[in-house]
């Protein structure tokens, strides 16, 4: 892997990789459910990697915050790991690709349940009310911990697109009444979904983003110290590369061959491991719910960096 | 990733395995459909590594042939990307993990007769039908193939196994019919499904199965020379991480961490991008049709040495 | 049809069935997510038939209160079509068998948010939401309307039992909140839940649900004058006959040849079409939900009287 | 049930269905797989009554033979049931509706290998693989079935139609080898599925098949004697009114509320329990399979005469 490692110098490739890929005319859809994504320019586009060895590399707009949407789904897993009885969490959902949308009901009839993995919407539901049983603002909590990994106090939650997308939770309210009806749910189904919203509405920046994943490219030690031992850390990156990009996982494996999580605010944070974390953003998504701009532009930069777990 | 690779002796390492991981008593099971398989002693037990510099470590049951079955689909995919339309198979098949069983028709009917991913058995009919388009007898073209990878001649077909196989193999002739029906099947479906079942007949050792499987650790350099382009090579990788493994895909890339196949004659190969290939061999199988003792042997391995991709 | 209606006399008949079918020990279940139906003894038995000329017979438990339950939706979708815009309940739920459990998510999702049909729990849902619209109690509104077909102030809401039900409903907030997704829920979920639950905990006798469904046998003229069209009528009748018994509509068509609609209180409703009513009632239930021994009755009844539409 | 049956006279009104609902343009759809069928001309329209009393009116081409398809399963399943053994052929196949399209595969395998029912395409096939048995040319055996019930050597197997139809059954051929696989099909897939599409190629007119039901209408009475027990008959009855008319049976008993059979060859069979049975044929499909013209005439048909069993 990635024995092009330390050839190319970084800064002209994000330069090079932001002048080819910022979206020059408007492509790709917004969530509906979501309206405050909408408002957000289609031309928005930034780059940010944090190396093992502390630098960081940007280029474009890689310091406007935007909405992390499902990269939260990340660090609610490591927090999750973090508490003592990790095996509990683990015994609440699996560690498979879903093979269906990522807010599907289907697959939890079928599975009694038990969702996939953590990074479809129900089981991110689970994670969140199994840190509920201990920190009942988890929302609050993970802010701190991105905060700390991130470096300093730039991420704060955008209330008002939280309240404005709780309005909007069918779905995830559907789902949570459903892994209750299965006893998988151990909070009120309103107060999980509350709290799981207000995590996903959470701002950050391309840069805070890539400096708050590094621990996963570190085998676990992260800005601020060990965040997980070196065997979670690394079986996160593994739920992210066969789970992290919707019902996309395989081909965004096959085209970028890295660990990735994206979000529906358009942003991709991606794993090299050992070497560095990488965030990539821009808004507008493609029919999987990925960041279209995104996830070509970490095919090309895979492609002329060599980087690639395989 | 691997960071450990040169530290640790391989040959005490794999003795070890062999004696922790080979069955003291009957568990697991044996596929129903397949009768040959049965008849193997519970008991068999092999490992062999093969790594990039040309050395080959085994222990246990390493030079009896088994039969590789579904391992042939890694082998087959290959031969597809070899020709010059490879744009075509790509337009035949997908490459995202299941969720359902290896033998489901349910995906097939949703999807519209485009299976998911080249290593379910809807999947291995569409490539077999595309070999089939230049190479009539694709099996033989496939033994050829893995001999001269394997270095040697030892590959053949266990003719009788794939006769009776054939006579059981309703399920994959519906799944080629079906194929047929959604005009993603070119030959008559039964010369497909006899080709498919000759492959997975072959016939072969730990110890071929780690030297043919090793062009995919050498980004596309075989024994006998390049194989793959580097790109496609490192694909494959990719499939097998996400798909390679049946239902269990997710579970083993969190607890292995690489690449892997498995066959339901209890072989499973494994691929330590750059370093080495691997080849476990025990015939009993666990719920999810993976060997049982191989995939907790490929675990244990993977936590000595450090293997991982993440 | 019914060449044999007024041969036999009903009464010896009526007793004959009660002394055959009442339970003799416990055998069936309960459904586990209401309590208060556990607590009825498992060797309640009642049956009564209203006929088309006024008179009554009864056998057995016929005088005894039980909780309705889904029998209310065959009177809440008579209720829709009073309405004047009959036209819009259609457009919001099909009238198709559903070939799944009665509570699945599944077909909704499949469906897009179309329930198959009125009797399953997510059309009665779309249905009490249409009522709602003109009669936001529509709860009362459907006591009232069965205590004046049933001939007297009997009905009552059983209020513990339906608080008791509340607290135990997320497979219906469930499907509330996934109507709502796909915009097919106008109310608040979990005000529509509420309303629900409150009609399915009516107390009604077999005495009262025949005289109430006698409009249905009727050409739509009930006990207190005209309550449907000849033709809503006949089409309630369909629907009972093809989506009436959860998944085992097809079964108690083929043994019974009656449309009934079973509730998992034991009762089930059904009706001889120019005839008269039955209903009849024991609360232990079979594997899809309807009443076992009421099951048995009904298909030894049609066989005794000839009573069957085919 | 149906009191206005002797009131109107039959000649007029049929000849006043006819000038209604003839096509007077191209409209709907033919079956893509099935070449012959899309030559029909698509302003054919016939329609035959065949009274319990011997009568039998006719209006338009009802003199014309064409495809009756489906309409075979009717009968094949009266030739089932007339066997001895006749419970073996219900431990086969179910009898309820089955919420999916008449050939999907995805039903057959939730339910492990047994058909939902008679009618959709897997449940044909175990029936005819069940006459098989004793009868391994079920195809001219129920061709000699249908003569006789029909009163003349008119009905015949159109072989070009059937050997164009075999060449396009991959879906029927999947459906078979899947049953196969589950241990439901005894026959050769090949030979049932040979088998089955000979019957379906059968062509009649809409005279001779109203005559060849009549014995569902008359409690298992057929012109040439009694056909099969008043049970059976009935029986037959309920799963044509739950199941007759693909996914559309719901609609069909809703709007017509009579027990109905459809064929893709535009035609359907109706009976009128204790009076008679109707054929009407229009070559043309709507969206579900079913003749648009035909639905459409019958709807009239029940309005206009008050027939239904409800």
């Amino acid at each position: 892997m990635t024995t092009a490692l330390d050839a190319p110098p970084l800064d002209p490739i994000l330069d090079d990789i932001v002048r080819t890929h910022r979206p020059q005319r408007e492509a790709g859809s917004v969530p509906t459910h979501i309206p405050s994504l909408a408002a957000v320019p289609y031309n928005r586009f930034g780059i940010a990697v944090a190396t093992a060895s502390g630098d960081v590399f940007t280029s474009g707009d890689a310091h406007i915050p935007f909405s992390i949407q499902s990269i939260s789904k990340v660090f609610t897993l490591a927090m999750a790991l973090q508490r003592g009885g990790t095996s509990s969490v683990w015994s609440r959902v699996l560690r498979e690709p879903s093979g269906t949308a990522f807010n599907s009901l289907v697959q939890l009839e079928v599975e009694h349940g038990i969702p996939r993995n953590p990074f479809i919407n129900a089981g991110a539901l689970v994670v969140t009310d199994h840190l509920m049983e201990e920190t009942p603002d988890a929302a609050s909590a993970l802010l701190r911990f991105l905060a700390r990994e991130a470096g300093g106090p730039g991420p704060f939650i955008d209330e008002a697109a939280a309240a404005n997308e709780l309005s909007n939770s069918s779905r995830n309210l559907a789902l949570a009444h459903f892994l209750k009806d299965f006893r998988n749910l151990r909070q009120p189904a309103e107060f999980v979904v509350e709290n799981y919203v207000r995590q996903c509405s959470i701002m950050m920046t391309c840069v805070e983003l890539a400096r708050a994943g590094l621990f996963l490219a570190r085998e676990g030690h992260g800005t601020s110290g060990t965040v997980l031992s070196r065997n979670e850390a690394k079986r996160i990156g593994s739920i992210m590369l066969t789970c992290g990009m919707y019902d996309a996982a395989g081909e965004f494996a096959f085209r970028v061959g890295l660990p990735g999580k994206s979000g529906v605010g358009g942003g991709i944070l991606v794993i090299v491991p050992g070497h560095c974390a990488i965030c990539v953003w821009s808004p507008r998504l493609d029919a999987k719910g990925n960041s279209l701009a995104g996830s070509e532009a970490l095919a090309d930069l895979s492609d002329r960096t060599g980087w690639s777990v395989f």
